[in-house]
């Protein structure tokens, strides 16, 4: 199997305290997790709904590309992840296939994850994410 | 439990038979089901991904909400689904929580839904929508 399943949506806020009283709210539970990526310039915020996650972003460094999107286009959806179980292989499938891979090999990301990102250009205006869970040896 | 998952992530597209081609290729999988709502204005297309759904939607008449998104935005992530098992009770938590509801009372939705939208701005401009799968008596 390629795509398993939607691993989590990444929601771009300008204040991720503020946003985390708001989607305790909508989501009534709270994030199970708080992590900064510094390779990134951002710091998160994680929400578990069974099976899939929401992922709260927010950009700690000028030029990030969490403070491009906002800029752009405003809080909103930012991108949405697929688990996947053998990223390299996929990545290799998609590049085959003529989309636009932003990684040329995996990188680390949050929540214990090998990631890698797909243009938006090549994929309908949405931002994908491939991850695969990293294992312990 | 009022949010039971995310049920789907809807996403606006220019031309749904050009992009189903181009998500077939991406998530390795063909659309289980095509489906318009006349009175939204849309036809729409669902993948399946384990728990969660892709649903592409393209707009059929001038004037729609998809129209008017894509026009501003261009195509990409429109709306992100929540599943929840009382979708009355729901609304009514939400409403009194401060959130801006779209719909005053559940509407028909596709794929056999009563759905409501909650307004971006009141959810970090995230357009949120809450459905309920009706149930044959």
């Amino acid at each position: 199997m390629s795509i398993i399943k939607v691993e989590h949506i990444g929601i771009a806020v300008d204040d991720i305290a503020q946003s985390d009283q708001l989607f305790a709210l909508l989501l009534d539970r709270q994030p199970y997790k708080h992590e900064s990526v510094e390779r990134e310039g951002i710091t998160t915020s994680f929400y578990d709904l069974g099976s899939c996650k929401i992922e709260l972003l927010e950009s700690t460094r000028q030029g990030s590309a969490i403070e491009k999107f906002i800029e752009k286009r405003g809080q909103g959806m930012h991108h949405l992840a697929f688990e996947v179980d053998d990223i390299v292989e996929e990545m290799e499938r998609l590049r085959s296939a003529g989309f636009q891979l932003l990684n040329d090999t995996p990188q680390p990301g949050a929540d214990n994850k090998l990631i890698c990102f797909l243009h938006p250009k090549s994929t309908g205006g949405v931002l994908v994410e491939l991850c695969q869970e990293i294992k312990a040896n």
